[in-house]
């Protein structure tokens, strides 16, 4: 595999050249296997440590890891058959055997799938079917969700169980059950792990879209490689091996943010809670193994917050904490480096692996007043992911830190299409992937001259209005400042004479009445909201429908419209 | 060119599958021209300072950079013809200019060749020619080098020239010459970079080999790219925006150890010294411009801490200095921690890019008395860098940090062969390049079971005897322990016996006498040595004959015993 390269490449003006030059470097392909084999070896002293609710937590060295991937590459190939690029879920917790499954199924060839527990039936039943997945290894308390699907999952025949969890309601099903512990037990501790190509898949992770069926990210080997190294870069997480991190972020979303391959490139210890992800044994985790550094989604961070206050614990070792996932209030921030925990906000999704950006503030603002507004960006592109705004008529906008547009994105770890259609082609669906095969994220902010993203709607919820381009957060915000306004969602609505125009959808305080015009002079004198944007249509509700996540479900808001079943007021 | 990758592999057991699972990531390739397009957007006001030597430096921007780089670039293709992969060689201090050509010219897709201006003349016109280099760029104050070549370099049809220094030199050649500042003049401020394929000849580099012709070595776009994010990694150099690096280290040598393109990754300030490389002017720049970081070979650290010492002046920014090149003495390594600056050794090689080893010490040895010891080794691998030792008999030998055999490593940025040989091929000279295309680097040593390298001798010294191998720089520290000699030298001679034994090499501290009995006696008694490895054959000399670098000089010693010019005593 290590033969010199040979490619040569046409370039504008190339000609052909006797003393054409070559390259002499190795041809070494970025290969998950390589991230396993550096880890097991140069720092297979350090360890995944997983949380199991009494007693002491499991610990486990990377050399332990290595060899036990090993065994389950052995298992799966040669006791259930696994070969070529098949597919291999888990429906797991993070903890050491979900590690073990993130090294073994890649770097023998085949693909991990993991699935997402929090999906609800249906949509995992149409994963499995869709990914065919041929085996699922599952977490023995997960067995209760799984156990119902399996006889609608088509392609599944192995179940591989592990960890503490009644195995009864397997007991009936057509597909054959393993115990993990057994399968693992006398098979050889060493692998001959293949030369694959890097750009074949490795792992694959859907995303749970609100509309149409879910859709399928394949990662390759060469894009998980690289993104483990941008991870480690010091503008990154940046991690090393006197770092323990906590990943509480599930290894099913976005590999959890790449933490478990990142670590194994440079020793960073893993400290996984299983399924202890509750605010006090997380708290009791973080006063037990002392991690310097967390990964985690502002909610599970809310919790901890809140269970810190009533509970004080010694969390002084947690200095670094990494939040993403959605937004960080700045109240949070705040609170958290009071704490002496120093939150770094960071961007992504499925499709970006998901390091997008990272709110490392440039260097002429450390140590300055500005330092916490460029900290509450989503951050600035790291070397490897390109970016570009486009408005609402396509055109490209300037960097000014003003002007508002759609985020595109491209780069080696960015996706360009999704998984097999209908026709078992890759998807490229025109809204979510530009002509020339950039991503288009669906969110729409500014990016300053220095490069740092400030996101601020998602698009669908962007009115369009006359080419032009009204933020319906910023309404919103506007709206919720004033003292009558307990709520606020503005949505667009259709508009014949701009395309779309701003709906106002109000939720008043008890005992406040309703006075739009009031409202409307508040957002243009207080708010200094340009005319242009101020809302024509506004409405009282009762509360803000909301998604099962406590986001604005603005999909309803927009159907009650369309259904006549808003009472609006013109002014 | 970012069409979404379609590769599929054949792996063992692979079947052909309908549902065949292919990589749904974009397919960008690691290119220079991306690295300086992030550079210079991204991290546009950071800067690269070149020392000028009376009055204030030359400060440039990183999107000042961009531009003129853009701008190079069409000079070079519109004006001199430049296309396809040609070669422009750089024969020029480090400074701006020469990090504009180290962006436009591989970025355009043509080949940076930086020429090493300490080798000899006859060298340098050999390499010229060998490159086929069509283009040179010199700085002035190196006129004087280049000018008598001239007529000798068969290629070579312009020379253009930057900054200071005598151009009359150049009045009576056929070359043309161009003056780089009127080049530039004029010129667009942005290049529409070619997609060229990654794995395309990007730079090279000739080793100056003791023996034979010089060796050209092609780094590929791929191979500087992943270089450069390793580099960043907080494991090894880790350097942010925050900082500024003073890059000692040459330009032309191994890419002044990648600095030039890590830097643009993540916006680290660049402080060149241009030809000011003696003690006190370093030391005002330090001063002067307070880099945090500097990195350069032991010679220069030796010289300015003998200035350090002779003239105190404030250099406390300074606080990381990377040493390579060759090991750094322990006196040299704590007489710079009492200053402040934390030293980190690393190993590599011009066939390396060079990053092979880092001395970053584990994290269980941290501020311990371990410590030291760890830095004192050349370091570990990174992720990216696989290492294996091969014994004599060409076996794998253990990393249990006592085994001592020939490094070979294999990665991503390892060169695989050197540039054309005779007939236009790559060449893979077996003493270089293992048969399944490992870089045989011809340094021996150990490694510990946690991958910290620490070499011993270079493979050409060692004494291979009856199978073993004996370690000439152990038996030389161990002979200059002994309060009699000033040094000593240890070389491999023939042997009818066992293939090979050791000759000792000694000079006598002044009014010492030759006790060669009591000298063996003291390294069996004292020093600990294996009877085995005890030298029956003794020789006083004078001095012992070193090379332009001050190394010894063992080709010489082993001459002259053949042609019997010692004066040997058998014990």
């Amino acid at each position: 595999m290590c033969a010199q390269s040979a490619h040569t490449v046409p370039t504008p003006g190339n000609v052909a050249q006797e003393d054409a030059v070559l390259s002499t470097m190795q041809d070494v392909p970025l290969l998950i296997s390589r991230i396993l084999t550096h880890g097991s070896s140069i720092h297979g002293t350090s360890q995944v440590i997983t949380w199991t609710g009494e007693g002491a937590p499991q610990r486990r060295s990377y050399a332990e890891i290595g060899s036990r991937a090993a065994q389950l590459a052995h298992a799966l190939r040669e006791d259930l058959g696994v070969s070529g690029d098949e597919r291999v879920a888990t429906l797991m917790w993070n903890n050491a055997e979900h590690v073990e499954a993130y090294y073994a199924i890649p770097s023998m060839g085949a693909v991990l799938h993991t699935l997402n527990l929090r999906l609800p039936a249906e949509q995992l039943t149409w994963i499995v079917n869709h990914a065919a997945d041929r085996v699922v290894i599952v977490n023995g308390s997960l067995i209760p969700l799984i156990a119902p699907l399996l006889p609608h999952l088509k392609t599944v025949e192995h179940i591989v169980v592990s960890g503490p969890g009644d195995r009864s309601p397997l007991a009936d099903t057509h597909v054959q059950v393993h115990e993990y512990e057994e399968l693992l037990a006398g098979q050889p501790v060493a692998y001959d792990w293949p030369e694959l190509d890097e750009r074949s898949a490795a792992a694959m992770c859907y995303t749970s879209g609100t509309t149409g069926d879910p859709k399928g990210v394949v990662y390759s080997h060469r894009s998980i490689y690289l993104h483990s190294m941008q991870v480690n870069m010091t503008q990154s997480m940046g991690l090393t091996d006197q770092d323990t991190s906590l990943v509480v972020v599930p290894q099913f979303h976005v590999n959890a943010w790449g933490m478990p391959h990142a670590t194994f490139m440079t020793g960073v210890n893993m400290l996984m809670p299983d399924r202890f992800l509750q605010p006090a044994p997380l708290a009791e985790m973080i006063e037990g193994e002392r991690p310097t550094h967390a990964a985690a989604v502002p909610t599970i961070w809310q919790g901890l917050l809140a269970e810190l206050t009533a509970r004080p614990r010694d969390v002084s070792s947690l200095t670094q904490v990494t939040i993403g996932g959605s937004a960080c209030p700045p109240s949070l921030m705040e609170a958290f480096d009071k704490l002496g925990m120093r939150v770094c906000h960071a961007w992504g999704m499925t499709e970006t692996s998901p390091l997008g950006t990272i709110a490392r503030p440039p260097a002429h603002v450390v140590g300055t007043d500005e330092e916490f507004a460029y900290r509450l960006t989503q951050g600035r592109f790291p070397a490897g992911v390109e970016a570009r705004l486009t408005g609402p008529g396509g055109e490209r906008l300037p960097w000014d830190g003003e002007s508002a547009g759609e985020l595109e994105v491209r780069g080696p770890w960015i996706a360009g299409a999704y998984y097999n259609g209908p026709d078992a082609e890759p998807l490229r669906p025109a809204d979510k992937f530009s002509e020339d095969g950039w991503l288009k994220t669906g969110d729409v902010g500014t990016i300053s001259p220095d490069g740092f993203l400030t996101l601020t709607d998602r698009a669908k919820d962007v009115i369009k209005s006359g080419g032009e381009w009204i933020s319906s957060v910023e309404l919103e915000n506007a709206l919720m400042a004033h003292p009558d306004v307990a709520e606020a969602a503005v949505v667009a609505v259709p508009d014949d004479k701009w395309g779309e125009r701003p709906l106002a959808t109000v939720v008043l305080k008890e005992g406040a009445a309703a006075d739009f015009a009031t409202l409307r002079a508040f957002l243009q004198e207080e708010r200094k909201i340009a005319k242009w944007q101020l809302p024509e249509r506004w409405t009282v509700v009762e509360a803000v429908p909301k998604t099962s996540v406590g986001k604005f479900d603005k999909k309803v808001l927009r159907r009650q419209y369309a259904e006549g079943a808003l009472d609006v007021t013109q002014i």
